[in-house]
């Protein structure tokens, strides 16, 4: 018997029946290069530090205070960095907070939760968690957006990743407002890697209530560490996520770190910028000097597709790679369960040195593969 | 027409429906004489801000990389600190968070919440979000817990708060496993008041395989501004909740904060110590020299019921101390919406020398409302 054969509360049955989301290798040992969370490979702007220093103070006795219960100063600061009004944004720990806000108000009995397939592995596992039921419609090889199929969607809101994960591939606004001019779900696009793309979907807000945007500072503001994202949409969307959040759910170091950096625009354009030209010309290496197939990216990271000495590609030629690599210390992300993902490695762009070794390993591994083909 | 009109996916009904839970006040200007929200009157242990400043190092830039996941070494630390092991232990982003995912583990269709009336007022409003029922079981005004009721319950999972809030009662291990010999379902101590008090029921853990403990660090360690807490469980039934809980739950700061905060326990029963010596001062003034009733507390609280200058008591009574004191810039919290515990008035218990003003100020309230009758 079951150490647990008196407790006649089991978990919900689809809680007990659940995966869990499998987040990326955070290791905890020296030496790594860490190419696989899409972090930005530069630290955040000076301000966050000083900022979080000087909120802890000499004593740490403002931490003993509950933080800002609506993280007021920081919805206040995004409502102008996207002008809208203050009503129109929600603060989560992380943005993954958000999305789960979203699901736990718009996914349920009747409700069901459309997503792209292949986009951010959390949404399903958030409408799992709770007793949903996911539409998930497939790109296809081109990973062009299936405007059609996600405009006649019966789901009561679909989650439109842009640029896309894992591919990196970023979804024009005409697509975007088609997709709004058909589907009357809300629709949350969300943009964690938008600051690295050509343009966003913010100028749709004020057209569309019915359109949700997402953003993190877990990505291009490197700030993974202290999780803060946040979303843009109608104040009344905006107060139903507010009924559902936490009264704290950011703490205060997050809160004032996420101001300060919100504060240094032009830190973050130069730091985007130098991810941004890092991307296009590792794009060119993969694509033009290897041959690898690769999605053109709008993100900090790029979707390729290994070829082994013998120009063959595949997932065993994928995780030979991605294997070698882990070997020599270099972490990326293989996505192995779906035949769209499974040949592809995706690999989060990092300092210029870092993407050296990279490259310099996926030489070692071409010339041993050759090697022991030979 | 709203201008929602367009959206068809209006939120799940009963979030539509639901009133959100109404945290304390937290003003934002200065001079506030704090005792609402049961915070710590002293600065978290010095390590505390030391371990933060050393994790932000000189640029931050371990910011920009994700927190360990499953809090790993704060799990650790627990365990160490309960004697458990750390299969038996999970963090969350303040202790609502672990509150949040046992209710989504445990709580929804055909397997309702129990609750005692009064207690924690977070409670129904996470079992209304989750669109559960909540059967609430009242206190008479003994505040003696109905041991046989609970026992009895049908819920699936039952909340009990020892200490209890608002009054600062706690129920004695025998009573606890008085229910836990008879109530097969979850049964959730919640003792984030534990600290105060002269015992706590974690001893009873290895013997109840449904005995689930929630801890606090926003309370009797200080540090209500980083938003860390944690349970204690089986493992089995930590490992449903892991299943549920974000990933990156708790961020980097607030790890490195509470992981410090557990180091220096010398520090901490020091404080701790000064806070009881406090709230006995306290309740001895109010209960001898004042004549006002009030439950001997073994939280950071005291719950008592005013007397004005005629030795009145009732709702407004309270309301007219609670306002006087608003109107001096000292806050408590008054519970108006129930006869149980509107004619009270909660105070934290803070400094000697801000409890001294708070006295003062009850002083100058009754010969205000002395005057006034004359």
């Amino acid at each position: 018997m079951s150490v647990l054969g008196k407790l006649t509360a089991k978990p919900l049955l689809h809680i007990s029946a659940l995966k869990a989301y499998t987040p990326g290798i955070q290791p905890t040992d020296k030496g790594w290069i860490k190419l696989n969370t899409n972090e930005l490979p530069y630290p955040p702007s000076p301000k966050v530090a000083q900022a979080i220093i000087q909120e802890v103070g000499n004593d740490g006795s403002s931490l003993r205070l509950y933080p800002n219960p609506t993280s007021a100063p920081l919805r206040k600061a995004v409502a102008q960095l996207h002008a809208v009004t203050e009503e129109q944004v929600c603060i989560g720990n992380g943005s993954d907070d958000i999305l789960n806000l979203i699901i736990r108000c718009f996914s349920g009995d009747n409700a069901d939760t459309g997503i792209t397939f292949p986009s951010y592995s959390l949404y399903p596992v958030l409408v799992g968690i709770q007793d949903g039921v996911t539409i998930s419609i497939s790109f296809d090889r081109s990973m062009k957006l299936p405007v059609d199929k996600i405009a006649a969607s019966s789901a009561s809101v679909f989650f439109l990743t842009s640029p896309n994960a894992p591919t990196g591939v970023a979804f024009s606004n005409e697509q975007i407002e088609e997709v709004l001019k058909c589907y009357s779900g809300l629709l949350v696009v969300d943009e964690a890697y938008a600051p690295f793309a050509k343009h966003d979907a913010t100028s749709l807000l004020s057209k569309y209530p019915n359109l949700l945007i997402v953003r993190t500072l877990s990505k291009a503001y490197a700030l993974a560490g202290i999780r803060v994202g946040y979303c843009l949409a109608n104040p009344e969307v905006i107060g139903w996520l507010d009924r559902v959040r936490d009264s704290y759910n950011v703490n205060r170091l997050s809160q004032a770190g996420a101001l300060a950096a919100l504060s240094d625009p032009s830190y973050y354009t130069g730091v985007v910028n130098k991810v941004k030209a890092t991307r296009d010309n590792q794009f060119n290496l993969l694509t033009n000097k290897r041959g690898w197939f690769t999605y053109p990216s709008e993100a900090n990271f790029l979707f390729t597709e290994p070829k082994n000495a013998l120009s063959q590609t595949g997932p065993e030629v994928a995780k030979s790679a991605y294997d070698f690599l882990v070997s020599k210390k270099i972490l990326v992300r293989l996505f192995a369960s779906h035949a769209l993902t499974a040949s592809f490695l995706r690999i989060s762009i990092g300092t210029d040195a870092e993407m050296a070794v990279l490259n310099e390993t996926l030489d070692a591994w071409l010339k041993e593969k050759s090697v022991q083909n030979a």
